[in-house]
């Protein structure tokens, strides 16, 4: 089979590879017929996560048809249409039984970091019954390759964890597609004020069409100073920080009201500095997190409900064997416009 | 009457003021019987709280004796033992209605800061209804003084921002009164194992008397390594950080688990480094705050329970006109082995 190969820092490949075969019972193997790119998998290639060995499939997101599995796998059989979690969960370990599959003690993001991922033809995924899911019948497919990873992550790590309530003033600093998928989950719990902060005009127009009630250019400055204006003076309830560098965590720390959360979503390279100096009385919460997927059952229901639609983030398509091409568009995003790429393989 | 007042940067006297008066209806006067010093009077007097002006009373802590209220207080008339709330709140603003009373639009942290303490033989109490509490028939009134501050802000800013649950593994850094008002609290809720880091030998014995399971001397080194292996390797679900420098941030930042919390309660004066960069994707829940004192009501019930003793953290005694005597050994805790230091006005 083909597979988009990880070579070592700055390289990549799309090369011939070993079908995947089932090595646990718990496997299954899933044929590929819809896949995407992430950010992580840019980082990746930048050397950024140096967990991920030369040779690695990379990818973590896709749908697919089941083609095999093992002997403990109940609730899937070949055939069956499935929607793959960026997450990979025992179900049993002492973090599973807190839904913190994440962290999974034989699992967590090891798809397309630590095994292959699905960025391929086919790809095994482990604890088959928990890490995949059912595709409903008459569901738009490729709309649901956003609830991999980015719906949830935008979900739980942005909204959930930021406890965002109707009325609230919601920042969301990033109009990429982790920023813009907190933005349509954001409207599950009815905020007064959904402000989206980018520093791309394309990305700013996109971010309105999908609900955001004020957007700013951060390249125009004053940002800061917009925010606290449009709060009332009092600062934002939640603060969403959907990029990873110091200046966007900056921002958060600066305009969040007493009593308010940030909710960090941005994969980070460096420290940053906490103004704890300022924020000890100010009552706030910070969180962190890597995506649970405990939430994609709700996202499918929500889905089918037609109360979200994910496959607005979708910009463009490639056929699978063009992947190098979809790197390429995904890797210069502002110039192309596009924010998800999907690849499609049937 | 007489007052203990701020008089610039490192400065102090215990001087004759006017009584203090009904300004608006909703006060009310209070005899102060018993008060304390706090470590954030230390800070004030260093000058690191340029809020406070020259010639404030100082004092946020006590109890006593209704003296008089004015025409809009319903809940208390004169003679009434009270409790006094180091937090004002007039209950009725935004935040109040949040029970983020700190941030009381009219209020907060006002005493002995923005407005006259209660280190002085009388004191106005803004929001009388909303800031003062009755004392029980039979309380030890000496042992509630720990309720005007440091019990609550264990409790909400510690052990209920940090989630402390049955089983957990619960790291307190720095053993000084709110540290162990912490310790006593995080007991409520019946953790595994309640580990107390400080650096002297004095606190720490203390606080294995007051329940701490283990107890770490960082001026001994390897502290980190320690609170791993009494962990187990995974880190502890809640770390209290109760000092306010970056060293101890750090401890916590370090062993936190997967999916654990710091709860910071340590006043700070300068940034921290975040370590973001490894914390991204460790889901954890950092929290800060003022103390709300929306717990003082269920500290009562505990407290005439038998279920907590915050006497246990008394350990000196003066009469009110030696102030300046109780605050030198205050400041000198280590070497005097001070915690909370009584003045007896009655």
């Amino acid at each position: 089979m083909k597979a988009l190969v990880y070579q070592g820092p700055g390289r990549k490949a799309w090369v011939d590879k070993p079908q995947p075969e089932i090595v646990k019972p718990t496997d299954a193997i899933v044929r590929i017929t819809r896949t995407t790119i992430c950010g992580t998998d840019l980082h990746i290639l930048k050397g950024d996560v140096p967990t991920v060995e030369a040779g690695r499939t990379l990818g973590h997101e896709g749908v697919g048809v089941i083609e095999a599995v093992g002997s403990a796998v109940t609730s899937f059989r070949p055939g069956d249409r499935v929607l793959i979690s960026c997450i990979s969960a025992c179900g049993r370990c002492a973090n599973c039984k807190q839904q913190l599959y994440a962290h999974c003690s034989d699992g967590g993001w090891i798809l397309g970091h630590l095994i292959d991922g699905t960025q391929a033809e086919y790809v095994r995924i482990p604890h088959a019954d928990n890490s995949l899911h059912h595709i409903p019948a008459g569901a738009d497919e490729e709309a649901l390759v956003m609830l991999s990873d980015i719906l949830p992550t935008g979900l739980e790590i942005g909204v959930l964890n930021g406890q965002v309530k109707p009325g609230d003033t919601v920042l969301i600093v990033g109009a990429g597609p982790v920023g813009m998928a907190a933005l349509l989950t954001a409207q599950f719990y009815s905020p007064a004020r959904l402000i989206m902060v980018d520093m791309d005009e394309n990305r700013l127009a996109a971010a309105r069409r999908l609900g955001a009630t004020h957007t700013l250019n951060a390249a125009q400055g004053a940002v800061i100073e917009q925010i606290m204006a449009l709060s009332g003076g009092r600062g934002v309830d939640v603060a969403i920080e959907a990029v990873g560098v110091p200046a966007t965590f900056d921002i958060c720390q600066e305009v969040v009201a007493p009593g308010g959360h940030i909710a960090n979503v941005g994969v980070h390279g460096v420290p940053v500095s906490l103004h704890i100096e300022k924020l000890w009385l100010r009552n706030i919460t910070l969180t962190t997190g890597l995506v649970n997927t405990s939430t994609t059952p709700m996202l499918l229901q929500v889905v089918q409900a037609g109360r979200v639609a994910p496959g607005s983030l979708i910009t463009h398509h490639f056929p699978l064997q063009q992947i190098l091409e979809a790197y390429r568009v995904f890797a210069n995003a502002a110039e192309e416009n596009a924010m998800k790429v999907i690849l499609v393989a049937d």
